[in-house]
């Protein structure tokens, strides 16, 4: 079976980061690095299936639907998918994001056609017979109360729920214990058909690998599924969208915890917005690592936290910029101020060509020491393959990285830091009014 | 300054693998192991102190001065310590076991010398003021607030604490609020002065290294630290003790949880224990991964839970078995249930060919796929050169577990799980009887 486009991405060197990538009969991509000094191959079978994707009233569905798939297929129960895998050293297992679902192993190079097999079989073949779904209902019901559990989970879940309110991207991925108990096998296997086609899935696989032969692996198993052939082309990347209007909120969870869980923070820019590089460099200087303000500020100089952090995460048409602190209950005036001055601060004046070098020295060096695993480059090369128009090579990355100028962070960070801002809390603070550290 | 004693500990193959130890004038040991194909090289040094080493009134000081090391030196201030790794895209850290203490950066090889220098400075130098030891109590504190707020967390720690009784090995690691109130700075820096000494640590490196430069480098640094000189041996490792009685109790922490969060287990072998490895495979079939008997019959058959497993953790003189389950507060009894009748099915039979098999597999593959990153393979002779007499290869790893044999996990098997049981419970179960399931 040959692959009707095949073409190198990116040549690499001496052998070294080669990128690949091939369309398949029926819209089916492949892409491929080499890495020939490991031992070791991931693989991942990328969906472009999300819990943005769900109706309201299926909100979890998507995430349920990765669990089962692990359940049987016509030729394999449960424990033979996880026994083929973890017999051989490996390991395997899925996740689901807003916008798309991953199901990925890691195991020797030798074993690279088990693996393949094996997530092709769960990815096109689950049966999701009635059984599995009312067991594994019990499952999701279990992580639902799990992540409940965790105040340092449940925050970041409340601030999406108040930044972007009763939509698609706003809701938990997991569902809610009421969606979960009212969706219904055929409900899922709806999801399953109209989602989880050849068109819809990027195969990443990063190692000591040939890319020929990767393709005639992931061609062979997908023939013996049924789910190869048709000249139909790849769906595109989700790119931009309606948008999300600006929102400002304060959710407070009354509980009582030990330390209150704040995130505070804006909606942001879009994965393909050319600043995210600069944005990048603004969030490391502001909360990027130890060395950052915050840190700095909160832990090193005053001792009110552990753990506090910022972030920038972006999606296909939006995304986020957050705070997050965890601190006694007590401290949180304190802490909601710091964050706050070191905001304005940053609006005022930008931040320091010091801050400027070692935030990009940290993005730099981030990338380049996060190359290492066959895992992350499966990731960046997967991903990459399904959300972007064309695929960065790790060059262009540092190139971006390095042509940030201090305009541009300024630009950026009066623009993302102007917006609205929402706040989520959760602590025992009873009907304690926090509107003033969102005005 | 050349090293008193330098050998090789094992000749790798083509360049790769090579394991070296020198030992420095006062004590100070320096491992490596070359990995000639990355670009990365991760840096450890290891200190022969734990929570273990703790007198009872100062239970957290080891964690406590930890914290405090990265505060400040002569030459750098807690700035100057998390910017100079950071900045070069580099990650720098610690953590306090009950054994030891670790000091670990991993950056880009040419950033060697500058991440020995910033490490050993904080390692051999730190100032530890009156104000940092204020500031840093602060953190200290929201750090244990925090643990508290995480019954995943807290469940293991209740487990130790009911195993082990009111001895060194049962108490927290991070200590709790009044021992860390009651904490003299005079306190902390005695135990500085007392364990933080040449003849009790370790530098590992592994990464694109050469031996001779490593060992010029660490030299030169603790040579500047004025801490390089004499004849001194290094203290040998903390090899068994008294051994800890056999202990039986329930501990039940009553809390308003989502899930019940349980611990079942025993005391085990030791670390130079020579069944550790058939423990290990019986570990594996019993608890260890999705293929495994709880996984199977607790998650996959029946949907009481989400997350399972069993584990078995080594000590100078003792061990600890234990399995995790955390479940719907009704599901409890059913899950204790299966968890004895999973234990007694293989007390009586041990465990099948295939389980054998696979248990092998799992943990050959794991130890393999996990030898791929710097930071592992640094572990592993940093922490080896430590606590053990004589560091195995990887190779005589593989052969261990391969020689297993299936009357060895019987009888390893009978030993550990017909001790008297423990068992610790997180959930909101007020004064209910749990003892019938640890008899």
């Amino acid at each position: 079976m040959t692959a009707l486009v095949s073409e190198i991405l990116f040549p690499g060197k001496d052998g070294v980061g080669t990128v690949q990538r091939s369309i398949l009969p029926g819209g089916l991509r492949v892409v491929t690095e080499t890495m020939p000094t490991v031992r070791s191959v991931a693989i991942g079978m990328w969906v472009g299936i999300g819990s943005r994707d769900e109706a309201p009233e299926h909100t979890g569905a998507t995430h349920f639907l990765e669990h089962l798939l692990f359940k049987g297929t016509p030729t394999r129960d449960s424990l033979a998918i996880s026994s083929a895998i973890e017999g051989i050293g490996g390991e395997i297992n899925a996740f689901t994001a807003k916008e798309y679902t991953c199901y990925y192993a890691r195991v020797l190079d030798d074993d690279l056609p088990l693996a393949i097999d094996v997530l092709a079989d769960v990815v096109t073949s689950s049966l999701i017979t009635p059984e599995d779904v009312d067991a594994e209902r019990g499952v999701i019901l279990e992580e639902i109360a799990m992540h409940d559990d965790d105040p340092s989970d449940v925050v970041h879940e409340q601030f999406a729920a108040e930044l972007y309110g009763d939509t698609p991207i706003g809701r938990p991925i997991l569902g809610t214990v009421d969606t979960i108990n009212a969706l219904s096998r055929d409900r899922i296997v709806e999801y399953y058909r109209r989602f989880y086609l050849p068109t819809r899935t990027v195969v990443s696989v990063a190692g000591n690998i040939v890319h020929e032969r990767v393709v005639e692996l992931v061609a062979a198993a997908y023939e013996r599924a049924g789910r190869l052939g048709g000249e139909t082309a790849p769906v595109p990347p989700r790119i931009s969208g309606p948008g999300i209007a600006e929102k400002s909120g304060v959710r407070v969870l009354d509980r009582p915890t030990e330390q209150a869980n704040v995130v505070l923070g804006t909606t942001a820019i879009s994965r393909t917005d050319d600043r995210r590089f600069a944005l990048g460099v603004m969030n490391a200087a502001l909360g990027g690592g130890m060395s950052s303000r915050l840190f700095q500020e909160i832990r090193e100089k005053r001792g009110l936290a552990y753990s506090t952090y910022s972030y920038a995460s972006q999606y296909s048409d939006t995304g986020q910029f957050g705070i997050y602190v965890g601190c006694l209950p007590s401290k949180i005036d304190d802490v909601l101020k710091i964050c706050r001055d070191e905001v304005a601060r940053i609006v005022a004046h930008g931040i320091s060509e010091d801050e400027i070098q070692r935030g990009k020295g940290q993005m730099r060096g981030g990338l380049v020491l996060g190359l290492e695993d066959t895992g992350s480059r499966m990731s960046r090369i997967g991903k990459g393959e399904l959300v972007y128009d064309r695929l960065l090579t790790v060059d262009e990355v540092l190139d971006r990285i390095d042509a940030v100028t201090p305009d541009e962070i300024l630009e950026v960070a009066r623009d993302v830091l102007q917006r609205p801002f929402t706040l989520a809390v959760i602590g025992p603070y009873g009907d304690k009014d926090f509107s003033s550290f969102i005005a």
